[in-house]
Parts: structure tokens; sequence; C-alpha cells
């Protein structure tokens, strides 16, 4: 049996979610969303970064005990979450859902999911581009603190491939900050990848952090020409998702949007709030930029690239003198 | 003193050659562009890619006596581009100029020059990603046979500081394709670059190359898209300057464009022909991005892009399997 390589794909963003918003009222409302979702026909269904609260890092918490309560504990499939996953499976949806997770051995992560249409979870993702701070930044409104909170992902970027009798895709999943860092979704593309996933928590307005000029439409943009270009560059689909609307005095970015291999816009959500957005995609589509402008075997010159390795940080050249 | 961080920058788009065009009448029409810049101000024009001659590998050409008549031998500031450099002594204006070098040696290159604004070359650098193929393909109207005519660059990604009394620059030169690849520009990035030149000749439809979809509005978008995205993702700017126009038939992309370190169009060509805008630009604007958001050492994490090294191309995940 040939695999199914064309089916609707959903888009799920999620307004804001009050940082007194009981886990279980949340899950049931992104029940709703995954619910639409499949009555409208969609096979995956992609959530948000960190769908299950607040976005938290924007505040300096002292109380490791507050700071563990927007975390998951143990079996995600078992806890408040449960009901997304029997929805899953009595759906036949899959979906990408991003949270924070809390090991048994007490490591944070800020971590994604890929779960099947049976319920079933089949990859994992530990968010590696952690933006922000340890320490707060003095008279800001609110800080960015996912380096206080969160450790970096140590799972690397490892694709899956799904069962072909629900979707035949090599899947990718990134988180938010990710997106902007071209090393992760190459990374990706070196195993086939030909569709990304991203959820994001993005501030519409940074103010403090990414210097006055950054506004609401230029953020915006930002977000777009990750994923349109990034999906270019790949040959593959995009789907980047985000949790929006002004979430407990801070502007989040919406715009979600669905993107296809040549950095094109599918689809994009329209609202600052809860939305569905459904689409049909063929991953065939993703074939002739893999075959042809970005054949990476034939064109990419891997020796030319050991300065993305053999560094982290930027080594200036030495100053200009008359005698180079 | 402090360097000169502030200045006009020019985009010198060309206009079709034709195959018949001399050296020499290519080179004249080059100064009086080059002059023009110079005049409105600019300390820095960028000329496209192969600007001397027509983009010969569109043809299969089976004299190498004739591939070799499209190349430059021996010390370019003293043969038919002289004209150039005595005018960038006396307009004190620098520029990149793209061309094929034949070295003493008998090596071909797809190359690129920085001069300064003293007709000194103080850069070199040769076309890493070669698009195209070396056996013609049957049945189409033009060919893409750079990997046939030229040999892969040899010289990597190495930046360059200019004369901070001329332009305080850290710059990297890239040639066409190249600038579709996240890997060169991250090489670049790496060194503190914050100016980004770019020639192309790209063709507008390329008909059985690429695939039916690629028409001139997307190519163009891709093109744009390429420049606008990774100059954002590297906190620089970028110039990408094309031949454009009907050139012996073969219609080739225009929209010559300055784009800025947050991705932003400065300024964009208008028409398909010789074409000169000149933008004021402040170097100081990368700064932002390369302390914040881009600020490597802080945010990015090589130890998970060993792939983008250690494999050249796409090695797909084993198919499905249930037990996994």
């Amino acid at each position: 049996m040939a695999g199914v390589r064309q089916f609707k794909i959903a888009a799920i963003q999620v307004g804001p979610i009050a940082r007194a918003a009981k886990r279980e009222d949340t899950v049931k409302r992104l029940c709703g969303l995954l619910s639409k979702a499949a009555d409208e026909g969609a096979r995956l269904a992609v959530f948000p970064e960190l769908t299950l609260t607040t976005f938290f890092p924007k505040w300096l918490i002292q109380s490791q005990e507050e700071v563990d309560s927007y975390f998951e504990k143990g079996d995600i499939t078992k806890g408040p979450c449960k009901p997304l996953f029997e929805l899953s499976k009595e759906k036949k949806i899959g979906f990408y859902l991003g949270y924070a997770e809390l090991t048994d051995d007490g490591h944070h992560f800020n971590t994604s999911i890929l779960v099947d249409n049976e319920g079933k979870i089949i990859n994992k993702y530990r968010k590696v581009h952690l933006p922000g701070f340890i320490e707060p930044i003095e008279g800001i409104p609110f800080q960015q603190l996912e380096k206080r909170y969160f450790e970096y992902g140590d799972m690397g970027f490892q694709a899956v491939r799904t069962n072909p009798e629900w979707i035949d895709a090599t899947v990718g999943m990134l988180i938010c900050n990710d997106r902007r860092w071209p090393e992760a979704w190459r990374s990706y593309a070196l195993q086939g990848m030909d569709l990304m996933l991203i959820g994001y928590n993005s501030v519409a307005n940074a103010v403090g952090l990414f210097g006055d000029k950054e506004d609401k439409t230029l953020r915006q943009y930002h977000s777009d020409l990750s994923a349109k270009s990034n999906a270019y560059f790949n040959s593959c689909f995009a789907v980047s998702v985000g949790k929006c609307g002004k979430e407990e005095g801070q502007d989040l970015l919406a715009g979600s949007i669905i993107v296809d291999p040549t950095g094109r816009t599918v689809d994009q959500c329209k609202t600052e709030d809860d939305e569905v957005i459904v689409s049909e995609i063929d991953l065939d589509d993703s074939i002739i930029g893999k075959q042809k402008m970005f054949d990476f075997e034939r064109h990419r010159r891997p020796e030319c690239y050991t300065r993305l390795v053999e560094q982290k940080g930027t080594i200036p050249l030495p100053p200009y003198s008359p005698s180079n």
C-alpha cells in the first residue's frame, strides 16, 4: 500500500492562558480545539510551545515549587493531559504538543512530543536554542527567563518516520526560537525531513529585550521569514503555531502559519485567539526541491562548513592593518 | 579616529551582455556605471556574478578555447579590466566584481574580488556552491553547466576587514547560488561579518531545470527570501546584485536588492537593465542583532550541529516499523 502523502493538517493557535487557569480546564479547552481539527478532517494538528499553562518565563518566580507547578511530571499520557491522548485515539488524529517537562530525576526541559493517531507518543524533542537570560533584567515590564527555568535540550535533532497508513512523513520538531537557527532545520533535513512542526510563544513587543525598533509588525515578519526561508532551504512543509493574544498583560504574537516547500504561505491564522486552520498538503511537493535545487549530495560542501561546529561564538578578525 | 560605519553603498545591476560583446566595450560600460555610483557618493559598489561576459554556462561549448575566451587570465588589474581599477583609485570607490578566473596553472573558477577605494584587490572568493550539471540535459532551451566549466572554490569563506578610513566593515562575499545556503552565511558571520556582497546570474524561467512551477515571480521571491532571511539570521547588511534582462534569448532575474540586518529591503532595482541604486547604510545597525537575538556565544549549540559537517547528502531514516 502506498503511504498517505496527501492529507489535511491543522494549526491550532491558542489564545491567552491565565496564570490561575486550572490544568484540567485548559486541557478541556484544547480537546475542544483538537476535536474541531479532527472534525474538519485533519490527520495531524499542531499546538503551540508550552501549551498547557501561561508563559511563565515572563516572571521571576522565586519559589521552585511554584515554578514546578507549571511543569508536567511523570507519564504525561496519564495525568491531566490524558483526555488529549484519548481523543487522539478516538478521533484518529495525531498532534504536536509543547509543554514544560519535569523528569523523574529532576530535570526541567522545554519539550514537545509527537503523538500518532492512536494516542501514542512516537517522538520527543527538547528545546536546544533557549533564548533569554538566567538573571532578570532590571526595570523591564516582562522578563525572558527560559535560560533560568530550563536546561538545554539533550536529545539533539532526531527526526521520526511515521506510520505510512496514518501519514507517510519524516517529521522534525522545533520549539519557538529554534526556528531562527538554520542549523537546526538542516540537522533534520539531512535525515530526509519533509514536515517540520513548530510551536512558539513569542512576545509581540519585547520591550527592553531586543531593541526598541522591534515592534509587533517586525517581529511577525521575522517569525514568518524564519518559517518560510527555512522551509524553502530544506524543501519541506512547515507548520508554525503560536500561543497568542494579551496574556497576563503581555502581548504574544499570533499569525500561526502553514508554509509549503517553496516558502510560500498555504494558510495563516487571522485572529489573536483560539483558532483552528486546516489545510490539505501533499508531501510529494517537497520532492522536487530535494532532487534539484537542494539536492544536498550534489551541492553541499561540508568541508567548507567546519567553522559551524568548531566554534560557538564569533571570533572577530584582527583589526585592519595596512600590511595585510 | 573612529572608522566609517555610515556610508553610501551601490548596487550596480547590469543588463544583458551579448555573446559577441568585446571585453573592452563591456568594461567601458561598467566604468560608466561605477562612475555614476561614485558621483552619487557611494564608497563601495557591487557588480553581478560573471559581470564581464554573457552567462556562457547556458550553452554546451565544445571548444575549450572558446570556453577560455570567457575567462580572465593573468593579473586582472592589468588586462582589459584595468580601467575599472584606475577609476576606483581616481573616484575613491571600491567594488565587488564577479568574473570567470583562469589561473596561471590552468584552473577555472567562478570568482569575485573585493577592491578597495585605491584600486587594490583586498580579498578574493571562489564560488563554493556551483549549481547545475556537468553533462547537458537533452531537449531544454538553455543549459546550466557551471559544474562543467568551473571547479569548486578552494578558498573557503574568508571574510576581510577593510581600511576603516574607507569603510569600517567586515565583509563577506558569496556568488549567486551560494546565497541559498545558510552554512555559507554563517561561516562568514562567525568571523564578525556585518556586510555581505553577492553577485548573481539567475535564470528567470529555468525550463527543465527546477520544475514547471518555478516561474519568474517565484524565483524572484526565492532570491529576495534568501538575502532577507540570511541577513536577519546573521544580523548583517546584504547587497545582492544580478545581471538581468533578456540575454541571448534567456531571461535573467533582475530585482537587485539592498537588505538591512532586520531582513528588510532598503532599496531594490526596478528595471531589467543597467541600473544603479545607492543607499546610505549604517553598519552599527547590525550590532543589536549580534548582541541580542543572534549572540552566537550565548545561543548557538554547535555540539548539536555535527550532522552538518559529518554528512554531505541526506541519509534517510529507515522505513517505519511498528516495533520502533
